[in-house]
């Protein structure tokens, strides 16, 4: 920084500041009656009770209303892992999990992202606000916590199982492109006690999300670049959260607020799909999930595809962790029974695809490919058995929707005599 | 690799041995009848020589249409520089110089690689057959020869100069998928005394370009595919060359031959187009550039664009070397009398573009911004006086065209007190 330094630096004189909270008006009173929180922002205590539970009521049946949308409504779109090289995805084959119809219809000009609750000066900024602040780039993957989930390995082709881009499909990585969550704050001045954030975004389901200031102030990004371009529309145009490592409806899409709180809110969305009942007590949920353990899949052979002939041939894949670098990827053709140390391509990031590769001559005969990953906390991805064991689910209850995310289990594919490749996750 | 090893792995049976040479037809003697060499293909001597007189006669006449092409009809796409953030150029905004009217239509399923000459078994290779070798992903820049070129530097509008994308925008950054071209060498067996490789593209002028040996077999790709997406036809569809870190003629698009050959050839493109006159030896030029020195240049601000007022702006732009590793980007706001060190971003990875950052405080006054980078060898990017003085050019020299191609001098930028930014190359 070029300019005389303060503990608190302020890059921005122009993003407009919120009107008096005292108003109960602007985009601070409006977050609240979107039924997030029962905080008053700033009117009379009791007036903002009434003005709450009225609230309440509304936001519940528009809850409903969201909650089918889901079930009936939604867009998905899968990376063709099986197709792809190298580690950058093309944005076009970037997967979209999006809980409505149809994608908003967004005027970047007159788009708002509006950061308020428990800081000293709520502010709202344009995106040409956004684009004077510091901007960084940086290469992370992004993974559904629906991903790779067990109900879809009995789906597909009765012999061959899904190909691997519908059952692993839900993650990819990219170039983001975008600001430091932690410039914004630090132009807002979170208050003593501010330890939560509460996101929502400018579709049509409002999908939200809770997140830890430690985490928002450690390497999120409020990105509005992905591989240098422009976010696309259904990536949240004209911007989105961007939170490495973690699940990706951290990462909230069109994001217009973003609220300072003293703690975890129950947004919808997390409450009604991303929780996960608990085997050990009855009625009771697994609330956060916040960091992908690490994880890998190979990419090709992998099922629905055909061997060529006897001979080599190239296994590759990718591996990844939300707790940081990929340190070694282990491949096995024999289903688990012995492996070898795979090549990692370089550049091996944190929190980003790493592609393996690893050479093999194939005899004809029957083998059962599979990776395995180790992060740089030391972490090793689990094979389905040892992850059942290590949450306490029995292999009947894992197929269960409720059970049936925050899958990082070994991926096994069969290679049979014909040259046919099979899904053997559960065989 | 899992198979017995041995000296010399080969890992295809199904490439396509090339006929007998003897015989005198087949891609290889088609090669030789393209006017690259006078060698024979295996006829007796005499016959190869009519033929080859005969030929050289008729590529005369062909080179000499192909002369006209340059001229009259070429197709140039710059990257807009300004514009994208990071480091990977999105791959529909990559540079493109193409010496032709019209990119070819070339049939994937139909297109071979043939690879001939000194070696032991010439063969000639399928799409399918390079896709079931082993590759590599890389992310690497490539850059035209004539990036930069001063003569464009009094172009555009008379106030601003042309922007950084029409001066600088000739340099891209791809994530590159492909064969090692060292593992297609050891297929078909290089033979003692094979030195240096010609290469031929199958578009309508037969781009043709001589590489040493030792590069090829260091770190050179027959590519197909760019930031996971199969390589555009733009970009030389199904196939091409990229040699890392060097001038982009020696990356063949729409590659079909390369010739293992115990010489530099000089091929018309590198004759006519990309040698530079010798200022000390009246008459001579210099003939071969390999390697890019560091370069860098500021991309925002930059000229045609305009300051948003006084106060915070971040400076940002790329900096790549042919050399490998950028080690430092030094920038300066007073034309180059006092420098700060910038930020890079990571990754920085080594003949790829590497993004730098300078935060920076506009008091409204007038300031010229330049930045200089450094590599890993420890050669600094010159100043333009600095760089002519190296070469032996007169100020007035460097402007006439057979001067003004290997630029890597700084690029100066000057803000006026009114916000609006010049070129401040030549001023």
């Amino acid at each position: 920084m070029d300019s005389s330094g303060s503990g608190r630096r302020r890059f921005l004189k122009h993003a407009v500041a919120l009107a008096g909270a005292a108003a109960g008006a602007g985009a601070g009173a409006e977050w609240a009656a979107r039924g997030q929180s029962a905080k008053s922002e700033g009117k009379s205590e009791a007036s903002a009770k009434a003005e709450v539970q009225a609230k309440d009521a509304h936001d519940h049946r528009d809850l409903l209303r969201r909650g089918a949308r889901f079930s009936v409504d939604h867009i998905t779109y899968y990376t063709p892992l099986q197709d792809y090289a190298g580690i950058i995805t093309p944005a076009s084959l970037h997967f979209v999990q999006y809980h409505a119809s149809h994608f908003p219809d967004i005027d970047g000009q007159q788009h708002r992202l509006t950061i308020h609750g428990m800081v000293d000066r709520p502010l709202s900024f344009s995106m040409e606000d956004l684009k004077r602040l510091p901007s960084v780039s940086r290469i992370h993957f992004l993974e559904c916590h629906g991903n790779s989930s067990p109900m879809i390995h009995g789906a597909g082709n009765q012999n061959m199982g899904l190909p691997v881009q519908y059952i692993h499909g839900m993650t990819s990585c990219s170039e983001w492109t975008g600001v430091p969550l932690s410039v914004l704050l630090n132009e807002v001045g979170v208050q003593p006690g501010g330890s939560w954030l509460v996101s929502e975004g400018a579709d049509p389901g409002k999908f939200s999300h809770t997140l830890p200031l430690a985490k928002a102030l450690e390497d999120v990004l409020v990105a509005y670049g992905q591989n240098g371009e422009t976010l696309r529309v259904e990536q949240g145009y004209p911007i989105r959260l961007l939170v490495p490592g973690w699940e990706a409806p951290f990462s909230v899409k069109y994001l217009s607020h973003i609220k300072v709180v003293d703690g975890p809110y129950h947004t919808w969305n997390e409450a009604m799909n991303h929780s996960v009942g608990r085997p050990d007590v009855s009625g009771k949920s697994r609330w956060y999930h916040f960091q992908f353990g690490p994880k890998s899949v190979i990419t090709r052979p992998s099922a629905g595809l055909k061997m060529r002939g006897r001979g080599y041939v190239q296994i590759t894949g990718l591996a990844w962790s939300g707790g940081g670098v990929i340190r070694k990827v282990e491949v096995s053709t024999d289903g688990g029974k012995s492996w070898k140390e795979a090549k990692l391509q370089a550049p091996v990031l944190p929190r980003a695809h790493t592609r393996f590769n690893f050479d093999w001559a194939w005899n004809g005969e029957e083998a059962v490919l599979v990776s395995r990953s180790t992060d740089e906390l030391g972490e090793v991805q689990p094979s389905r058995a040892e992850l059942y064991k290590n949450w306490g689910i029995s292999e009947e209850e894992s197929k269960k929707p409720a059970r049936a995310i925050h899958m990082n289990a070994q991926q096994p594919w069969r290679v049979a005599r014909d040259g046919s490749i099979h899904d053997a996750m559960f065989s």
